[in-house]
């Protein structure tokens, strides 16, 4: 991890977390989604409940009463978050879920090991 | 889904996040406040734990080790934040809990839809 | 909780959100680091699952799929934030692990109770 310049392991980078809430039934859409759009890591957090609705979809509950959903969320530079939203409307057409976009922080060494190459 | 205007789906609108953790035996107290301050839907995370606390109340520790707790968010336009906040503060007069607010974003589609009128 | 002069209970104060992602096995590690820290509670949220992963360490990816992970995060003043930072980087040299900061707002009640003294 020598980068050369002694910048701060502690130093904060600006990123985007992007939070998904789906049916368990589409959750692997995301996840094609996300591999599609080179996000190198995403956390799930299964069995999430939905309760009243996250609004309508096509004139129906989004979501009915204590639908089990998934929950996953992903921490990104800014210029992944349109091509992130572009995807997910259209998965949206036709699956229902939300997504939320916020601002977060990460050290600069995550930051860098976010951009590593390395095999799969 | 017609708005006459074509703003795309994408553009992002601002919205607040409204976290609350809660004694899973006071959750419904916290989903029949929401309901009546007209918040569309929320999702719950089940059974997360808080470990040493989150302050005191009425001078007892908030939550004891590993009491185990429910968190539950919503996301509301701003002008919905202040009611809630208020009927928060007199439920955790008698009910222990915390509330963290946060700046989130979402799809202006996912937007319209949380203001759509729909039968429960 | 008489302070004197009457502020409204509901006016916010910002605060940090530190979330915190580690494998079940060094959940405790950075719970004795939090104590340290003086931080006075946390939640816990069990068994998320990193898929794909959030960065590499030491070579290696960070998080195999769908290897357990626990997700822990607390809501400390602005100050608490770089101390908490510098004992994760350490803790993360040897344990994988990833840590995003962001902002969040507190109602004046729970931030006072965050400062209270009280036995543990």
């Amino acid at each position: 991890m020598d980068r050369g310049d002694q910048v701060s392991d502690s130093s904060l980078v600006s990123m985007k977390k992007v939070e998904i809430i789906i049916g368990g039934e589409d959750l692997h859409l995301v996840e094609e989604l996300l591999t599609k759009a080179r996000v190198s890591g995403f956390t799930i957090v299964p069995n999430v409940s939905g309760k009243g609705h996250h609004g309508i979809h096509e004139g129906h509950l989004l979501f009915n009463d204590m639908h089990t959903l998934d929950m996953l969320f992903t921490v990104v530079p800014e210029d992944r978050v349109d091509p992130i939203l572009a995807g997910l409307g259209t998965l949206f057409d036709r699956h229902p879920g939300v997504v939320f976009v916020s601002d977060v922080w990460v050290t600069r060494k995550n930051y860098f090991e976010q951009y590593a190459k390395f095999p799969r």
